[in-house]
Formats: structure tokens, C-alpha cells, sequence
């Protein structure tokens, strides 16, 4: 495929939900945005006469062939963003499908399985706090009454959105029919670091990675007034754990972050009520993992004393380490003349997909490294060769 | 006066803007929470056959006698609270100085000079970003064109949220007049830490402040997937100042707080675009409070430049320090029988009016030293203390 045939179905869905040049997208699932997103799939879908399906929790699947009787061989990703993310997390798995199927039916290939390309509901997790809700809700891995009640930070729930967004939040939940035709799910993505210099790779496995919230409780008051000494100010605990979950991931190889805070009464002259902070960690193993989060809560909560202060953490979410079907894996980077295989920090719906069905990744390279803001980027010259690799992946599995 | 009548009339503000047992108050300038204080004011002014006079800033005063001949005693202070504040910053200077009219009556005093009772507005700055805005208008030390711009959190603007209550925008701006009738003027405070152990204390001088926003810029990136050797992560750069700013204040004996954050995009698995934050500083002399400043900008700059961030300390407000009329402190502190004199860290509108007028201060003691937060305290014997010392000084400047 050449790299000006990938850019042009590429360009017909990046202007929706840009903010700016330097802005990135505001993709939020059961928004309008969203709704146009969906429509310029259903659109490409339908003018490749594939077959439209979508279950009871927004999650689309546009069909090459019945699964009605085989189960098929499925690709894809999702199409919501995190907020002023890039472009190419999510999207660049959904045109790569469609343009995979344009390039098999060039090929004259006539496939004995049907090939299907997804698009997941809410994989960043960015708006309901639950990543890949539409893969776990569609397999069972999350509750659809836990589900219906998330609520977004303006305390909109998901059964509200849905509601206003048309959709029927009483269809929510496990469809074990619609799991049953994915016979196969080989997931393309934009590699989210730099440790791929190939074009393209194949993952091996997704780290065990969590959210913990952080709750620093302190004495408000007044700025300007209360000695020093008499403080129990949170954002000085707050602060120390910031630095504490950075040295720790480094000095054990994990990744740590704090990326989310909240401040009350958020005030310049007050020394704050409290502060909360989400911990994101990830690591190769869970043992490291569980390590490292340990080790952050040992020298918090020391310095909480220190401080006067309290400190709390608490586990929102727990992802174990995903090994991909290994089977699969080394099928597919030997039909690839040997791609190199390689971990990933990060969560996709392929994860959770992959406890139910044999499940892949490819990657296509990153040459910057960013991920998750406004300069996340590939070159059209691997993005075209990544729907290459994508076409004869689905090639050898469905024929 | 007895403790129980202080009480009296102190219950009846208490319940307004209140936002549940512990939540304190939400008591922001321009809003109808704002205007139902205001309309209590009146009605008690007007219950004692005052005059109430308002001028184009919505400072309001209530006078005993006509300061058209001859300039009068003004005491009071300002209804509005910080977010989530306590009772007694504001209120309790309004409240004394009504009873201590009152008293001054019962004991059948015919002051020489015109006593006033003023509400002073948006004193806090915690929605237009401006502390002592009604002084600074009355005065001319800030522009009215500036003002009418300030916007709050939302966008609105002061002329808008003006408009909206029904005032006119274009009357702002200095009033010599008005401010002419003002002789000599008399703030009573709580006390804002615990420097008071007398219930009742005078004022020798406001420390010098201001507050300095810090921006902190990275690059934005997958919580998951970006190498810690690879990050620029604001966060960090910020948590470091938190800390530094601390260190520094508590080593030259000043006060240093960051009360207010803003993180962008702040989601929980992203690394940070930016980090806003706001340091709040204060220390006895100029030259103290230069030199914590400076040397948080020197140690944030040397991180910065280890973080591979960006880092930039602007200030954006600061008052010099303010030394009360040195005559009138001491004359009002014989008075009281040798009430203890003591300095503050707490900007107040006597502070703006010391550039004009005679001016001194009172406070009565907070037995915990909690400030700006819904435990602020001081006993009715205190208060009730307070309003005494008040009639006193009074009819000591009146008469």
C-alpha cells in the first residue's frame, strides 16, 4: 500500500474532535464527537458493503462475511481519545482494518473465515474512569449495573450519557454470542514508546499495571497566617509522594506517574483541606509491581507523620500481566519475515480480550516516543506498511 | 456585654452561605449569597436608625451621625469569605462594630465626630484574584477600567457579575469624598494564628506578601509506555517547588504555602502538559520575603533544568509592608489597658486604607490559630471582649 493511499482515508477522520493545531482530541465516548466518529466508521464500512453490527454496549463490527457459523478473524481498536490526546492511539488500528480489507480484495484473496473490524467503546477509560469498559463489558469482566452507575467528573453516569446519546443503557452487558464470532482478535497499534525501530513489531505481552488513589488529608487554614510550625499541610505530603513514586520506579525499573490531582478548597491563601492524586504504575512483573507500590506507601505514610497529615491508598484498578497467545505470536512475526516482538506498558482492549480468545498485537513505530498528547505520531510510510503487515496477518489466520 | 448577647446577634449571619456542618462557607462577592449578607447588614443598620450609604463599588457604611461636615470613626471589616472559609475572618469586625454602637449608646455616649460601621467588598480576592477589591476601588489603588476585567474561575467578569446583581459597572472607580469621610479607621479581626494569648490585641503592622504563579511545562506522554529516562514530567518539577518553597520559608523564619493547583490535561494516565501553581509568601521584612522568593526561583530553575522542564515565577500582586499609625496603636492600646501588640501575615482593608487615613487594628484571639477553613474559632467571652475594646477605642477617637 503506498503511504498516499493510507493519508487519504487517514485525513478523512482526523479533523473530527481536533482542538487546534496544538491541542490534540477531545474524543469522549457518548459525546457528539464520539457519534460522529461512529458514523464516519459506519460510513467506510457500509461503502465497502461490510455488515454493521454493534451490541448493547456501543461496541461496532463491521463484518466481511457471516459469523453466523464461523467464528471470524477480528481487528481493530477504538476510536475515543484521552483528553488532547494524538491522533494515531486507537484510530490508526480502525483505518488499518479497513484498509487491510481493501488490500486483501485487491489481493483477490477470498477468505475461508469471516474478517471483522472493530471499534471499541471507551478504551481510554478517560471519561468513566474504567479503561477498555466496552471490551470488559462486552466479555463479562466488569458488572453492567457497576457500569451504568460510573460517573463522569461532571457526575454524569454512563446510563445518563448513554441515554442522551440515544442508546439504551438497560442493553449493557456480557454478549457471549457476539464474543463467540470473534474467533481471533489481532489488535494494530501505535507503539506508545520508542523501543520499536522497526516499522512494524508483534507484542508479547501487556505489563501488569494498576491505579491507585492517593488521599492526603491535612488542617485547612489560613496562608498567610499560621506559623509554620503549626501546619499539617496535604500538598507537602502530596508533594513527597510525587518524588517518592518517581525515585522508586526508577531505582526498580517500573514506570510510575502522577498525572490527576485535585485540590480543596484549591485556593491561593489557604493551606489546603486535602489533596487526592492517582497513581498510575506499571511494571514488567507483578511482583515488581506490587514492589514498588508497596515501597510508596511505606515512605508516604512516613511523611504523613512527619506532616501531621493523612495519607491513604487505595487500589481503583488492577490489571495482572497479559501474555499474548504465544502460538499466535510467533506465527505471526514469522509471517512477518521475523518483526520483532515486544512488551507494552500499556493497556488495550486486546488485553482483556485475550483471558477469552486467542489474541494479538502489532505495533507500528513511534518515532518520537509520544503517546497520549497532541504530537503522537507515525510516518505514513509505516503506518501504510503497518496495514500491509495487518492484511497478511488476517490473511494467513482467515484463509 | 455579655457573652449570650454577643451570641444573639453573631447567629443570626451564621447560617448564611453556610454549605453544611463542616463544608464552611461559600460567601463569594456578587453572587445572591453575597447579596442576602448585604440585605442582613442593612436591615440591622437600619434597625438602629443608621444611615446607610453605598458607594459605586458596593462598599456599604453605616453611620451614626453625618460625616457631611465632619470626617468620622469607621470601623468594620467584610462579609465575604474565602471558598469553604470559616465564620469569624469578615463577620465578626461587622457584628462588633454594630454592637459596640450598641454599648457606646447604652452607656449614653454622644460621640463628637460621625461613627460608621462599613462592609468592605470582595476583601478575600477569592473570586476576582484581587484581594481588598472594594478599598482598593474606594482608594484608586487599582483602575476601575482593570477591574471591571478581572474574571473569575468561569470567565465571568466583575462588570458581568456586577450586571448581573444589578449594579452598575461603570461606578466603580476611587471615590476621594467618600474616602474623606473616613477620619480615621479601626478593622477588628480574629486573629489568624496563635500569636494572641490575651482575648483582646492591637495591630503593630501587616507583613509584607504577595503571591507569584509558577508555571511548569513538559512534555506531554503515555503514563504506560514512556520510559522514565525519557520523561519531562512537570510534575515533578512542581512537587520539588512544593517542598523547596517549604524548606526555604521555615529556614528564614517566613510563611510559604501552595494552595492552588492546575494540571493539564490531568488525567491519571498521562504525564502532564503543564502544572500551574500559585505560592503564596510572606515574611516580616521586604528583604526577607526577596530573599525566600528568589531562592525558590534559584533552586526550582536548577530542577527544572535536571527535569528537562520548563519553569518561569512571575509575580502577581505584592504589598509592601504595612506599619499602623504608630500614635494611634498606642493610644488605642493605653486605652485598652495595655493590650499586647502584635504584627499579622494577613492582608486586610486596613491595610489599603493606612496609605490614607489613620489606621489601626484589633484582633481577638483564635484559641486553635485556625484560619480560612470551617474550624475557624473564638469564644463569645473573647468576642464579646472584643466588642468592648472596640466601644472603647471608639469613643476614645470620637469623643
Amino acid at each position: 500500500m503506498s503511504p498516499e493511499r493510507f493519508a487519504a482515508l487517514w485525513r478523512s477522520l482526523l479533523p473530527v474532535g481536533r482542538v487546534g493545531r496544538d491541542g490534540g482530541y477531545l474524543r469522549s465516548p457518548w459525546t457528539p464527537t464520539d457519534e460522529y466518529c461512529r458514523e464516519w466508521f459506519v460510513e467506510e464500512a457500509l461503502d465497502r458493503e461490510l455488515e454493521i453490527d454493534t451490541d448493547g454496549n456501543g461496541n461496532l463490527v463491521a463484518w466481511w462475511g457471516s459469523p453466523q457459523n464461523e467464528s471470524g478473524v477480528v481487528t481493530g481498536s477504538h476510536l475515543d481519545s484521552v483528553p488532547h490526546g494524538g491522533a494515531y492511539d486507537g484510530p490508526l488500528g480502525v483505518v488499518s482494518g479497513l484498509l487491510a480489507i481493501d488490500l486483501l480484495r485487491e489481493r483477490g484473496v477470498r477468505p475461508r473465515r469471516p474478517i471483522g473490524v472493530a471499534v471499541f467503546t471507551e478504551e481510554e477509560g478517560s471519561r468513566f474512569g474504567v479503561a477498555c469498559l466496552g471490551s470488559r463489558l462486552l466479555t463479562g469482566a466488569i458488572d453492567p449495573a457497576t457500569a451504568r452507575d460510573l460517573a463522569d467528573r461532571n457526575g454524569v453516569t454512563l446510563a445518563d450519557a448513554m441515554s442522551r446519546a440515544g442508546a439504551d443503557p438497560d442493553a449493557l452487558g456480557p454478549d457471549p454470542e457476539r464474543l463467540r464470532r470473534i474467533g481471533t482478535f489481532v489488535e494494530l497499534h501505535i507503539e506508545q514508546g520508542r523501543a520499536l525501530t522497526a516499522p512494524v513489531g508483534v507484542a508479547s505481552a501487556i505489563w501488569p499495571h494498576g491505579r491507585w488513589r492517593m488521599d492526603f488529608t491535612g488542617q485547612p487554614n489560613h496562608a498567610g497566617t499560621t506559623a509554620m510550625a503549626d501546619r499539617h499541610d496535604p500538598m507537602l505530603t502530596f508533594a513527597y509522594a510525587v518524588l517518592a513514586a518517581d525515585k522508586e520506579a526508577r531505582e526498580q525499573d517500573a514506570h510510575a506517574t502522577v498525572g490527576r490531582v485535585a485540590v480543596s478548597p484549591n485556593a491561593t491563601n489557604a493551606i489546603p483541606a486535602s489533596v487526592s492524586a492517582w497513581l498510575d504504575a506499571r511494571a514488567a512483573s507483578s511482583s515488581t509491581l506490587d514492589g514498588v507500590v508497596a515501597a510508596i506507601g511505606t515512605t508516604v505514610t512516613e511523611r504523613s507523620k512527619q506532616d501531621g497529615t493523612g495519607f491513604t491508598l487505595t487500589a481503583e484498578s488492577e490489571s495482572p500481566v497479559v501474555e499474548f497467545n504465544t502460538a499466535l505470536r510467533d506465527r505471526i512475526a514469522a509471517r512477518l519475515g521475523g518483526a520483532p516482538v515486544l512488551p507494552t506498558g500499556a493497556g488495550h482492549d486486546a488485553g482483556v480480550l485475550s483471558a477469552y480468545v486467542p489474541t494479538a498485537m502489532l505495533f507500528v513505530r513511534n518515532p518520537t516516543g509520544v503517546s497520549h498528547a497532541p504530537s503522537e505520531y507515525a510516518t505514513d510510510v509505516d503506518c501504510a506498511a503497518g496495514v500491509e503487515a495487518l492484511a497478511d496477518t488476517l490473511e494467513e489466520l482467515a484463509c
